[in-house]
């Protein structure tokens, strides 16, 4: 497997852990009594994204992931999200559509030039637009979803964040 | 470049910005004229690891990701740190450290399995538990890390957080 897809693959599979999150989310607003829609205003800080966004952005990075290291145009996902409900329905929409690659999509990504309107002139080797920009974004955004939801109060571990990992037996 | 290299290189690269934004924090303190311990003690949640703890956190994943991937003993780390200015050096003891790596100290890295006493009886293969298990566990420390400083006000942005990139002529 490429270096590219196998990275991929990895915050795929973070980012279905998130939705298991909201849910504990809402099973917590119901338990407190409080209306579940002020998750998805809170933030950490007042020039910072709310969880909404955060969401939003986390899977727009595996998206938009798979798209350009693949050279394919990425789907649109309109921001219209709502609720916390909408917000998984969101990223389900988005772990269908990289369900579609395959490894052999990303053959000719790690010596391609992914450019960017933010450098003219220049571009990065998408080996290395996977590990220094797509993963760190991926998890910048989907540890300060958790992050925002730990400071509210809703009961996550570090098990919640990792979710299953791959094992043999020795 | 292995799979497992090119992703310890990654993390490494984002593990020597958080000297920068503890240098950010510490003017930050000054400007507002509070003492800058203040911040080492801080947490997003009162069952959550403070600051400081996330640094070192964020840092021995660095260290035993190479170690344990590499197969060699990691270094004794004490964490004794007490200062923002001990927690920048025992992130640049770290970084010191793996910076001794090269290639094809992980040659076999991919195939051995990685033991956890969590795990027993199981193990990961090291092109899974570097994907699966490092690179998102340091993510996590280094964003919470991060979201701690900006919760706190510190004026830090995406860019502090991914540093530079590596780019080429179009």
């Amino acid at each position: 497997m490429s270096i590219t897809y196998a990275n991929l693959t990895a915050i795929a599979k973070t980012l279905s852990n998130i939705p298991k999150w909201l849910e504990k989310a809402e099973a917590y607003a119901k338990e407190k009594s409080f209306d579940p829609a002020v998750l998805l205003t809170s933030r950490l800080a007042p020039d910072q994204f709310p969880l909404l966004r955060q969401v939003q952005i986390a899977s727009d990075w595996v998206k938009n992931g798979h798209a350009r290291l693949a050279d394919k145009p990425p789907p649109a996902h309109p921001d219209s999200e709502q609720t916390l409900e909408e917000l998984r329905a969101r990223v389900g929409t988005c772990l269908a559509y990289v369900a579609t690659f395959r490894s052999e999509d990303f053959g000719a990504a790690e010596t391609r030039l992914i450019t960017s309107t933010r450098t003219p002139g220049k571009g990065a080797l998408g080996a290395d637009y996977v590990r220094e920009t797509v993963v760190p974004n991926f998890y910048f955004h989907a540890t300060t979803t958790y992050a925002i939801l730990r400071h509210n109060g809703v009961p996550l571990g570090k098990r919640d964040f990792i979710g299953e990992v791959t094992l043999q037996a020795l």
